[in-house]
């Protein structure tokens, strides 16, 4: 007999990334340089990344190598499985098929190692000793302390100090894999000194974490600084997800109708749905669906302008739908899409139309973490959850509609250290949060449309 | 290329168990009643155990086929990798070729499920609608709540309290997974309730909370009782672990020097063993060792005695090494392996001298961990980390000999939600414990030898 499971040999994993921006129907706008409006060239970013980094981040190469010695590490947990949610399917007593990338086999437990390595990776052959980056939730602080150790690099992170102090297995994790994490604001930068006057118990923010590990990168000798999603090169190297899910479905003799991804920064739905979206540019017809919590609405309710990446506005301005670098979302326990922002390329295929954006409730993505959790068997990460809902309402529907619907959804990380998150859904203790339209026009307001 | 990792399809997933019993050399005593001295009938445990599993613990069949629907929910996570360390390798400079099965796949993160799918299955043919057990550290909780949840069984687990305040991760995938979680003792059985009596605050021990499970078991209407662990059947259902391994070792055209497990109650170590055993019983040569802790020397400075199974003395007599049913291990991190007997079966197969027994410092066996983690990329269970760190011992010893070495380890679960106990080591909080000659002989004192 034969299970859920589609697997993949290591000779069929993919050996090159797929990079959108050769396929789109209009040109990526460049960012700008926020004092001169002027686009900024990659010299700019210099002080912060290596150069082949930076080649990769304005590449118009339709496919590029993923170096062996990177292979070689993301063989250590890929290709990843895709499962046929049966259970799940027989549950909701739909016609639909539901299959899900399982991207919680990696040692950190989620998608972010397949950038962090390749960050890592091209950081050492560049002479780099050391890395910085700042963490909200620690997702990606994991990966990134993971990769760094598999490459013999330093790594420092920047822990928002809300998390630090309300998920301490994440902080660790990393200092299991060797690196160094600091409750930010921290006493090891300018920045963060500055911060810590004001408040020495300041909770810090994902704006304040970045200030601090980009001053880190500049101000020390051979240490440069790392992202974990919204950058271009980062959803390059996340690209490996659908195209082993292309191959996979191949294999499983099905094409989906839909695929969904949750969206935070982006990363985890450019690496799902990309290469599918190359498929719609040429002629294929699917949907492809974006998921965001209504409490972070930034596709959904916000416009798509030039803003700052960050909340210190240190960052150069990037062409992305935002609610205002200034906007605090609520803390909800899907830490991971709490970003105002969503990456330069995601953008714009909301804006070319080639997706579609959706949104919802905190409750009812716990309500279908637990309903796959008590099918499927495998928990679900909070922001999984919110690929899940969608998933499960596109399921429900093709019941009531007596159509027949094969669903892609990107499982993108497993909760075992995100509990605390299930048991105070369990207990009746999560609480909705949204963000009226009136609000997002005041933090918006001042910032420039991208032109059309 | 290719990766460090050995697959199974799931054609290859074995669809037997084996049944060491069928093989032993001489023949395995049998458990006693207490008050009579005489042996236990199967009948004796009708009112805990389903006829079905009954029959499995008294069966002399070498090959038990594994039920279709226990396969299809094996399937889920089955066949489990088998992965070759190539970086732990050469970390440690050794000409030994170290392979790890890993275990940590399955939705709870251990071994643990392979035996709880096959008992709640069991169960639920005989007409079973609700389990009970007790859990220590949470791993055996988490995996029956899991498994139960698959097949539509109630689930009621009993933890230790201690540990319920100490890991409330556990309680939460328990909950997650739609079981009931109480901290025992609990006020929801007359021995809980006696125990409350004494202390409110009462910490608690595996023994209570085996009597409150027990006594729950028999007194509510369509329950029974569930363990873990110790008894045959469940050793039995673990053994399709080592099968896989044997299929994955042929593919790696390689066959085990050594096979190396942890052992608590020994079901993880008769998981990976028991098969290698049959081949050394039938002339192989190779060495089998079963590594515990240090402060809790069951098999390393215990006799071979009848002893209760349970510190409450509820259970009938079984024939093990044992430092005593009154023996409380000190409070390592690794919870699983406090037990103070271990399995008939794997006492057996050690008096026999079919197999060595190994202990090891708990700081020593972190150490083992972090190196793992450090190089494999994969964090160990606080368990597992015991055979790690015997399994970099024969690895050193092999390059000290100069000698070539197949080493194969049981890597029985993962380590992400015992984090606290890493963060302990390495802020240099954890202790050792160690256990006096003296103190086993006065523990020990009491008990009758099992006659050679």
């Amino acid at each position: 007999m034969t299970g859920p499971k589609i697997l993949l040999s290591d000779e069929e994993m993919p050996t090159q990334w797929y990079n959108i921006a050769a396929d789109l129907p209009s040109p990526l706008p460049p960012p700008l340089n926020p004092l001169t409006a002027e686009p900024v060239s990659p010299d700019d970013l210099l002080p912060i990344f290596p150069l082949n980094l930076i080649e990769q981040e304005v590449s118009a190469e339709r496919w590029i190598d993923i170096p062996e010695p990177v292979l070689e590490k993301l063989l250590i947990w890929r290709p990843t499985p895709l499962y046929r949610a049966f259970r799940l399917e027989k549950f909701l007593d739909t016609p639909a098929h539901i299959y899900v990338k399982y991207e919680g086999a990696s040692p950190a437990g989620s998608h972010k190692p397949n950038t962090a390595v390749a960050q890592a990776y091209y950081n050492k052959i560049s002479g780099i000793a050391r890395l910085t980056t700042e963490t909200g939730a620690g997702q990606w602080g994991s990966a990134l302390a993971f990769a760094c150790n598999q490459f013999g690099l330093e790594c420092k992170v920047y822990m928002v100090r809300v998390s630090f102090n309300q998920k301490p297995y994440r902080k660790m994790m990393m200092e299991t894999w060797g690196a160094s994490c600091v409750a930010s604001p921290s006493p090891d930068t300018s920045a963060g000194r500055g911060f810590l006057e004001q408040d020495p118990e300041h909770a810090g923010s994902l704006g304040i974490a970045i200030s601090e590990a980009v001053e880190d990168a500049v101000t020390t000798e051979g240490t440069k600084y790392s992202l974990g999603s919204v950058l271009n090169h980062v959803l390059l190297h996340q690209t490996i997800v659908g195209l082993e899910a292309q191959r996979q479905m191949q294999k499983a003799g099905e094409y989906p109708d839909v695929v969904i991804g949750c969206v935070g920064g982006g990363s985890n739905f450019a690496g799902i749905s990309f290469p599918f979206i190359r498929d719609k540019i040429h002629g294929k017809e699917l949907r492809i669906l974006a998921v965001e919590p209504a409490s972070c609405p930034t596709m959904t309710k916000g416009p798509y302008v030039y803003d700052f990446g960050d909340t210190a506005c240190t960052t150069p301005l990037l062409p992305m739908y935002s609610l205002g670098h200034g906007f605090m979302p609520a803390p909800i326990h899907a830490g991971g899409l709490r970003y105002h922002g969503v990456a330069p390329l995601v953008s714009r295929v909301l804006w070319d139309g080639l997706i579609e954006a959706k949104a919802f409730n905190q409750l009812d993505t716990f309500k279908a973490g637990i309903t796959f959790a008590r099918t499927e068997g495998f928990i679900p990460a909070p922001e999984t959850n919110h690929a899940i809902a969608c998933a499960i309402e596109e399921a429900n529907k093709a019941r009531e509609e007596g159509k027949q619907r094969v669903i892609l959804v990107n499982f993108s990380g497993h909760g075992l250290v995100d509990l605390a998150s299930y048991d105070a859904y369990l207990s009746g203790k999560l609480v909705e949060a949204s963000l009226a339209d009136d609000e997002v026009l005041r933090l918006v307001s001042d910032l420039k449309r991208v032109p059309a």
